[in-house]
Order: C-alpha cells, then sequence, then structure tokens
C-alpha cells in the first residue's frame, strides 16, 4: 500500500463525512465523479448475490435530486450523523484510480439528545484521483439489514 | 494535506486519548501549551452561537486545578473512557502552527462491567506545532445536548 | 513516530480486522508469526498484574485449532463483527520489530439485525516486520470484565 495513496484516500473519506455530519448536503454530489454511483446494500445481499440495492443513484444530477428530495420532504425528526471510519485498505487500480475498502460506523444523534449506534459496515470504493480525488463508485454495505430509517441522509 | 503534518498531528490526538483513558489524567495538561486552553461546548450552542461554554479552562495552571478537583472530589463512580478519533482534517495556519478537525466517540465503562455509549463530537483544534506538538485550543463539541455526567473526567 | 512504520503496522491491523470481519477466521492464523501469541485479557487483571488470561493461544497450530474448534462446535448463533480500531501509536523496538497499542471496538451484528457494542479496549502488540509484517504477540486488553459470549470468534 502507497503511504501516499493511502493518505489521500483518507482525506477524501475525512471530507465526505465532516460534510455529511455537519447536515452540508447539498456538498455531497460533489464528491463525486460526474458520472459517479452510490449505492447502499446489506452484507447478507451482498452475500447472496441479490442485485436489489437499498438505494441507488447514479450521476451528480440523481444525486442532487436525492437531497433536494431530502429537504423538500422534510418528514424526518431532526437528527444528526457522527460517522466513525477505520481500517483503509486502499490499492492503486491503475494510474488514475484507486479502490478502497473502510470500516464504518454512524451514530445517530436525535434532537432530543438521545444517541444510538445507527448503522455498521463497510465502504467499498473505487476513487478516481485526478483532478481532485472523488468517488467513481461507492458502496456502502451495511451489516444489519434493519433499514427502517436509513433512506434518510446519505451514509 | 500535508502527509507528514498529519502524521504529527494524529499522534498527538493519540497519545492524548491513550491518556485518558488509561487514567493518567495528571498528564493531561502537558498535552497544552503554556496557555492552552480547553472548552467543552455542544453542537447547538455552537451552531447558535452560544458564548456559553459546558465548560471552559485556560492555561496550564487551570488545568491541573481541574484534575486535582477530579481526584479530590472523587465524587464519581469508579468508570473508564475508551476513545475513538477518526477522520482528521488537518491544514497549516502558518510556520509553527496547524488547525485540525476530527470525528470522536467515547465509550463509558463501569465498574459494573457495563458500557454505554458515553459522548461523540468534534475536536476542533489549534495545534503549536514546536518545541513539540501541543494543543494551543481544544474545542471539544459534543453533539448531545445532554450532559448530566459530563463532566468527570476530561474529553 | 516514522510515518513510514506507523503506516505498515496501520495495515497490518486493517487486514486483520477485515479478515475477522469478512468472517475469514481460517486467514486469522495467518497475522502471526510461527511462535506467535494471543492472549485477551481484562484492564482489571492487567492493572492486578493477575496472569490469568481469559484465552491464552500460543503458536500458528494452536491458532488454527481454535478456529478449528470454533467452526465445528458452531453452538453459537450466526452473528457478525464490525471492528473500528483508532489511535495507533507506533514505536521501533529494534531492527526488525515494532511495539503498537491502538484503540478498538467491537460491534456485534445479530441475525436477527440486532447491533450492539460488543467490547472496547485495547491491542497491545509486538510486530516482526519481515518478510512480512505478522504479530509476534497480540495482546487484548478488554474494557469490560463481563465475558459471557467473549469467548466466541476472536477479537
Amino acid at each position: 500500500m502507497e503511504i501516499n495513496l493511502r493518505g489521500v484516500v483518507e482525506e477524501l473519506h475525512a471530507r465526505y463525512v465532516h460534510a455529511l455530519d455537519a447536515d452540508r448536503l447539498e456538498d455531497w454530489p460533489d464528491f463525486f465523479t460526474d458520472n459517479g454511483s452510490y449505492r447502499i446494500t446489506t452484507a447478507e445481499n451482498e452475500a447472496r448475490g441479490l442485485p436489489l440495492p437499498v438505494l441507488y443513484a447514479e450521476g451528480r444530477a440523481m444525486l442532487r435530486d436525492r437531497i433536494a428530495s431530502l429537504r423538500h420532504a422534510n418528514i424526518y425528526e431532526p437528527q444528526r450523523y457522527r460517522h466513525i471510519v477505520s481500517s483503509p485498505l486502499v490499492q492503486r487500480l491503475d494510474e488514475g484510480r484507486a479502490k478502497s475498502v473502510a470500516n464504518f460506523l454512524v451514530i445517530r444523534v436525535m434532537e432530543s439528545g438521545e444517541s444510538l449506534l445507527f448503522a455498521s459496515g463497510r465502504y467499498v470504493d473505487r476513487v478516481a484521483l485526478a483532478p481532485e480525488p472523488r468517488y467513481e463508485e461507492r458502496v456502502v454495505i451495511c451489516d444489519s439489514r434493519r433499514f427502517d430509517t436509513l433512506l434518510a441522509i446519505p451514509l
């Protein structure tokens, strides 16, 4: 693993979670390439090769739509996320791209002040390194198959 | 982000949490510069620009006092913390200083053996790099506004 | 702390947890040297100098036996782990070895979909760096002394 490459990808992961945790959701599509895709699935589906993701969005326009709907609907109880990302393994794919796997957990903080473990799993990513690092593909593989409220804020 | 600079700041963060988690509280003031400040606040207060921190201490003498009171009072049930720090973003401020933001969560372990998610949030720091890395300012922004027992051990 | 050395040890930690979290338990012994040892203990025992670990295994053969029994017995409810590792402090011991301490927490995900904070603590390691990084000794010091189900999957 190239130390430098890992540093670059770790910083992308870090900027991504700080944007979400600070409720800067409108910045979220910019972490993806023009045609970048975002998929949430479960470990169970992934293991069984089931094609049906919990959520799929491809291309920045679709990612922007998703955020717009989220802001507009606003049916959810006010909440915040706190992401913890750990144990990245980064490998160069080719000159301009890297792949990465990392563990995550997300704490959900409700307006009441209550905090709970909301989700855990793996990020499996393909990262375009230039002109600046962006996700070409981000797959969020959640450990649990409970998804009652998972469709709120991006993970 | 300079890889080297990030490594230096990450190590400071790491040494800080290992000192607290090992109950070496007397080492805590030494992670700050002579006039270094430590502030605990909430995301809610921070967002509203409310000046009132949950806790504020400035200068090593005051930090030492705080630990002394804590040891003397000792009214709290024996407990341990376990800190997890994630996603540091580090930037050089000037020749001798850096600023850093990182996510954290703290597990509290009671003597009974029970563990619970105690706090989550962000560290927002200004770090003096020489003669050795120390916090010039550490602001602990907690996600939750529940603070019943938060005033025990430093976060 | 040498940045490069830290990178090497962090990658070892990362590969270790991804193997466990993906249920590749048969790969687990290969993270240790031929005579490598693995020990689980509690902070309480460690502080009191009590010699009795919760679990002890030395040498790859014994580590393999442990996994074989685990697979064979299979009395445990299906479960997955998700490891979060944080705040590594790495120091060179001599030409070929390093020591490391890092915080961890482990989420346990049951088949029902329920997730809970399962364990937290410290990894205290001696790492052989060549021919490739492996644990010569891994001591898992758990914060809690509750161990009802801790003997299932390696931590």
